[in-house]
């Protein structure tokens, strides 16, 4: 009898749901972040993103799906073994992260942000010109499940829509044109609005550094919904602070938390939420990740293709 | 020779633009806000919103061309001469208050303004659940040019929207029923985001007081980009404290500037902008007002329709 351990905060019917796909397996339920060493060591199946450390490449451990679409602990050598199949979550999370872009992208465009800071002087005051999503050319970064929602919601909107990605390939609904990570700086230089996804993979570390800024169009809008290593701190704050970049939306940092010490935290061209925009924060997310964890929970008892399988050299679903 | 009065702060394209609509008249340009008694008094046309005082029922004046679509000084008993032709902006604003009144709507749905107030205490804290436009009941009250143009950004990001208007006739682009204003209350009830976007007529007076916002689904998001007088805000203030509705973003105020002393600035689920979401801070805007201009310059002068017209007793487009 498989062991299959959820770490998961769920409802009744994501239990009645999992205990139906995994019929025959002995379960155990804990909250997130609650898992023990002991439970991880136990099973044969792990639904749910446990302390890579506890993991300690167990040798019978078949499964571990992720609740998560970033992988980064988990790919590290020496946390799995080759037996194990990692899987994550990519499909959970495009709607409520790229929903979380776009309300940034546009409180930033209509300069709400500022509007709000005056509101807390009991400030009646213009903050001047705006801009409009459907007169803007948006670069999207990462072309994943997230990215390609956002696309679809700036190109509805009326926007020119440039996606940047890996590989080359046809060009996917909602994007107008398709660049490659090479050409990334003539893509950034044309936009008005650049929304980068990037997972925080070895290649992706500091993409957007001082150079990198330097090209970009002056007074454009940067949005970071991916991982903040993606981003060197120093130059954003230098881009941000010099006003080369007009305003930026952050939902990661290098550092999470972000330290209260942080020079960004007061500037005020800078939004910054607390990496909230995927956290189960809408109902969506977690019937998403329950769905996914059935079906590679069914594949591993019964056969059939697993889905959403990380390639562990890039932590890419494959 | 007829005298054209123009009180806009314009660029020389668009100057040349309304002379060549114009062409044989005699042209005065001023900034907005500071044309005379003594220029509105010399014009037989006027474009701009010039002091309603000045106007004292000019008989040679045949047409007031207005830059906003508000028309509340003008239809007041007295100003116009029944020979003058008032004409407003309807479709210059549509876009750009559409989507700040949208931006509005994504920023309370995301908490982004919590987030916001955070940050300014250098804190990484999460606010919890947050709600999506593409599962919501959305209700468009005022379905003008505005209206539509939000309608259809609600639509087009997956909401189920319903429009409250004056009068019967076919669902609009956008719009997936229908209701008339005598049933507002049942549609209001049904909504998780209720957009308004009422013009300041006797009419409009109060529409949204205590009784209104007790109809409400607990938890609705309340935006207001129509006029200030639409909402009681006493009222407001009383809903919103409670938490009977669960958020607000307004762009107007029942007294403008909002006094520094007012309530309202310190509620923390009310974001307040400072009645500027059509205040040409979208070029869009300015080009469309000067289009529009253009079209009824040359109606006065050769005949034709003109566009536009006010009606007197409703104060808006006929």
């Amino acid at each position: 009898m498989k062991k299959v351990l959820v770490a998961l905060n769920i409802e009744p019917r994501h239990r009645d749901k999992l205990m139906a796909a995994g019929a025959g397996c002995e379960f155990m339920f804990t909250a997130m972040g609650e898992a023990t060493g002991e439970q991880v060591q136990w099973a044969d199946i792990i639904i749910g993103n446990v302390p890579a450390e506890y993991i300690k490449s167990s040798e019978h451990l078949e499964l571990l799906q992720l609740f998560s679409a970033g992988t980064d602990p988990y790919i590290v050598p020496g946390v799995l073994s080759e037996k194990t199949v990692l899987a994550n979550a990519t499909g959970a999370y495009g709607k409520a992260v790229s929903e979380h872009a776009f309300a940034l992208t546009l409180m930033l465009q209509k300069k709400l942000h500022l509007y709000r800071d005056d509101q807390r002087l009991s400030q009646w005051k213009d903050e001047g010109p705006v801009t409009s999503v459907s007169d803007s050319t948006v670069v999207v970064v990462g072309l994943g499940d997230i990215g390609l929602h956002y696309a679809r919601l700036a190109h509805n909107m009326g926007a020119h829509v440039i996606g940047v990605k890996r590989r080359a390939g046809d060009c996917p609904a909602g994007v107008d044109e398709l660049y490659l990570s090479e050409e990334m700086d003539k893509a950034l230089a044309k936009a008005d609005i650049i929304a980068s996804f990037l997972p925080g993979t070895g290649g992706t570390y500091h993409t957007y550094n001082a150079e990198r800024f330097a090209v970009m169009k002056p007074g454009a809008i940067f949005i970071n919904c991916g991982r903040g290593s993606a981003v060197d701190s120093e130059a954003l704050f230098d881009a941000l602070e010099c006003g080369k970049i007009g305003a930026a939306g952050i939902d990661v940092a290098e550092i999470e938390p972000l330290p209260p010490e942080s020079r960004l935290w007061q500037l005020q061209n800078l939004v910054i939420t607390p990496h909230i925009s995927g956290n189960f924060h809408l109902p969506d997310i977690l019937e998403r990740v329950v769905d996914i964890a059935c079906t590679n929970l069914r594949t591993n008892l019964g056969g059939g293709e697993y889905i959403n399988i990380v390639d562990m050299k890039t932590g890419y679903k494959k």
